[in-house]
């Protein structure tokens, strides 16, 4: 077997190369995936060769959007689960210290995690996983939906932490492929109203065909929402948008990129108004997949581009070369 | 102004009575009643001129499912609400005592409920009620959808209790108008799977037209649920009912018409299973409101008759006569 | 009845006049006060004559923190509570809208709070308040210490809402009064470890005294925090309590001052931190009363010094003349 | 290394036999045990050989509540750890499945449980155990103490899945060791009333002299508490203790050996109780650690009998043959 992989050198510098295919340890499952959706992180990596503090200092394989069929169990796994189509989910947590013993495996201080150096993603045609992080894909999910269980659990992750329930009104700033797929578990989630905002006029009119209310960024002129997601990482959206809450109300940060924001603390304090950080999720995939099979959340109408593995680095390029693209998936040999 | 009301003198007697308009106190709002379902205790009282302690000692109106327009506002009501379609949230409570001040106040033991003795229901062509028990209808809601408020509330309530969330399995026994509200509501708060059983053919069909899963009472065979609606009082839908539940999920008590219940506590304890009884309802009616405004819980579906206020025995008697009857609504003169 | 009241005319001018003893309306009681706490809010009315938005246009009577004995039942009340000690909750609500009806009434827009402008406070012999809000003190409480429900019921709140629970491990920064009645609040609320943090020897002195564990404010060298109650209004405080928290740590706003605070919102991502501010509370002086009389809070540490009515001034300048000095109390004529 | 351990070999038939010393596996400690409390649970395998499913076939160590000094540390432990005094958690989850993952772990269906027919416990001079579940115990305990954190243990967890808070009145019914450990956790949670109830006057002697309140069981005379902690088993605490309650109160299933208990569901709905399971407990040692060295839960007083490892038949007979017996400790060898 030929392991096609998509492998960042340096910045700037992807190449698609032949790695040996890996061997499933106790308790893995060796699995063929078929769609990787590139995030948002995956292309900081190829531009700057680091996130933070975690730098890119070895070739590392990207991606960590991932969907395939099991086709090996290692010892201790069920070997009827080879076939089954799954999404990987791509961290591995330690599940031996306090935050994974307390069900917030998001904050393992060990986790390891696909395409985060050094650890090697999934944009692989093999890749081995633990098998209780290969989920069982509800039947008829092809392998790109499933794949995008993973920007759903961020979606679903904040609407848990926001606790949004029947009724609520909520504001998602930011519709990027988090953003929307955000918007629709809130509105799966009971939401009665969710505004959109975005400066950007093509994922609004995307934002438009999933049946979401939106406007302008700057232009929200209601008070009184009862949940904010922050999902476009500027600060601004935070700012402002807690203008525009209701008393008791949750802004959850899903968004990456801002340092230090000023924040209203008195605003905070007359309102009693909460902010949440949120890091990755815990224990929404089966959630997400079940989400994305009913029809609640069309992750499908982001997708506005296919590659194949070859093609890896026109999938990384193209944010800057397409004004009206959202997100990739990128396709090893079938 | 003639206020046609429906009377109960005596139980089997009720009657069509011109009764006086009443005036709206300070902060009370005048209201034309259009709509006014008929619910289970409304027969009840009908039949048997009692429920529990609540006993029938003197003429009462029946009915505490109501919508209308807003007439005349008292003092202290803004007057721009004249006009308003509203729905009536049929109990006041006291808004001093400990379970009010904390936001339970469907456990104030001074609460005030139409149609529950000694207090007049709402089948009358005027009532008042306080202003913030009107709640305003949404935009192009009937009467009718807005009368349902009362029992969608009821659904909403038990959903919260459950704590009911993305991704979630719900089992809904009994599939009369309460268990058909609260499915829905289930499911537009993000449940995946919601089964409702029944043992009335005619109920499941009502169910399955509105795209829940449905099954025969004593034929379910899948675990795992996380939660469990109990809408049919009948003691063996939860003693069954906790068998299929997963671990750590909720049995959540709306029937009503049991006793004594054996329940199985060891069954409880091995895997953490809750039961929680619910009353009534609490700030609900917004959240119902909006779900029957956007789609969310179709209330027409359950209701199989309507008669205008002459016609009340009819309604009353209804479910005597027509095993395929679920809800009837009573139409004051417009 | 002479009524002698410590009436705020103007910035810097504060009397003691002879006022009218109010009569109770229906569900109201006259109360006879015999302690009044002063708040740096009184001292700030008297320094600058306004407080943000509410500003002194007239004269007022100052002081919020008050407790008595009930001297005359209005109607409605039941006159068996004639000669009740009573600690007087503040606020009164208008108890019919959203916020009030969901047990949040403390984020009622349309509060009536004592010493509040327009409205009088309670350094009166003789004010009226509504049944529901004068709490009787449990058996053996001194009027001062029924006083000081309302400070305690502050710290309360804050620890309700930090969600503290047993093994917890609390950071309080600010020793004033407040902070040292939450901090012992959290204590008493299982919290294992609770650090209080101030410049101030003097408070640091009294913090000991109550046997907390303390520091000076910029010599925290612990990390991993489950919550921090900032009691200081401090930005630094904010700013820098948040380095010390653990993963899902909650930070909890107590003390006010502040306006723009800059927040690491890189921070609240990776550790899913949260912050939530507080204004007033809700639900608490049965809590408060209770965990005064069982001793869990000390509230006469912090009490330094006491005043008869007519050194109300003193009261209102001690903490410009007297660093050691910490909470006031006037006594009206007894 | 002598590795004596009190084996129990059929009903009635436990041996102390010299076992082998076994090795620590990747990630265990091996530990020298220096105490052992007897549970319930130990003298039921002892008298019936068998719990429920459980049924002892074949030789089985009995013992879950230990505590010891870590003697070696296998490989992938932090060799610093050989030394610490630790408290031992007796049941090993599988980290994988869905319970596990969400941080219930003691929900999980392949838990290893210490003294859980097949598996031994931890009646012996040497175990070994996984390393994050040997709990370091603060300075100063000793090895009893540390050992009771396991029924310890179960008291926390009964309190948290009770949602107390400061001010809550807790009834406990039933005085054993578990009883009035949770009644004392209760308490340092902020509960401000906690009555404890039993028939067995020698019990309820030791809760006053905890500073508990105390009743006969059958004469609890007050309404309006806000938890029950059923912690006897005995079925009609379940059905009167419910009596007691006040409106939305919480019921907690902690004692074993109902089947089923009939509940009057309609007193659940009136009042919106709820009755919720307890099986042992997750993420609980820390808190019970802290709470026994802070002297806000006192085992010792408890604990009646001390005996050393060759009177295990003493320890697992005392209840049969001394009404004035609690908690025996068995020691090990030092």
């Amino acid at each position: 077997m030929n392991n096609l992989s998509a492998v960042l050198r340096a910045p700037g510098d992807v190449r698609i190369e032949s790695c040996p295919v890996p061997a499933p340890a106790p308790g893995e499952v060796l699995v063929h995936v078929r769609a990787v959706g590139i995030c948002g992180s995956d292309v900081h990596y190829y531009e700057h060769g680091r996130i933070g503090e975690y730098v890119l200092d070895g070739p590392m394989v990207i991606g960590h959007e991932a969907a395939g069929t099991i086709v090996e169990a290692g010892s201790e796994v069920d070997s009827e689960r080879v076939g089954e189509t799954v999404a990987l989910e791509p961290g591995i947590p330690c599940r031996n210290c306090r935050q994974c013993l307390t069900g917030r495996y998001n904050l393992c201080p060990d986790v390891v995690f696909f395409a985060t150096p050094p650890v090697d993603g999934a944009t692989s045609t093999y890749v081995t996983i633990d098998a209780c992080f290969a989920h069982r894909a509800p039947a008829g999910l092809s392998f790109e939906q499933a794949a995008m269980a993973e920007p759903v659990s961020v979606g679903v992750w904040a609407v848990r932490t926001a606790r949004i329930s029947s009724g609520d009104r909520v504001l998602v700033t930011g519709a990027g492929p988090i953003g929307l797929y955000a918007a629709q578990v809130a509105r799966a989630s009971g939401a009665d109203r969710v505004l959109v905002t975005d400066y950007n006029e093509f994922r609004l009119r995307i934002a438009r065909s999933l049946g979401l209310d939106v406007t302008t960024a700057d232009q929200v002129d209601e008070p009184d929402f009862d949940a904010l997601l922050e999902c476009s990482g500027a600060p601004a959206a935070l700012t402002e948008g807690l203008k525009h809450l209701a008393p008791a109300a949750r802004a959850v940060l899903v968004g990456m990129g801002s340092d230090e924001v000023p924040v209203d603390v008195g605003l905070l304090q007359r309102k009693e108004l909460s902010i949440t950080g949120t890091f990755r999720y815990a224990n929404t995939y089966p959630a997400a997949l079940r989400l994305i099979a009913n029809g609640a959340v069309n992750v499908s109408a982001a997708i506005t581009h296919r590659f194949d593995i070859q093609q890896t680095e026109d999938a990384l390029t193209l944010s800057r070369r397409d004004r009206e693209s959202l997100k990739a998936v990128v396709v090893p040999p079938g």
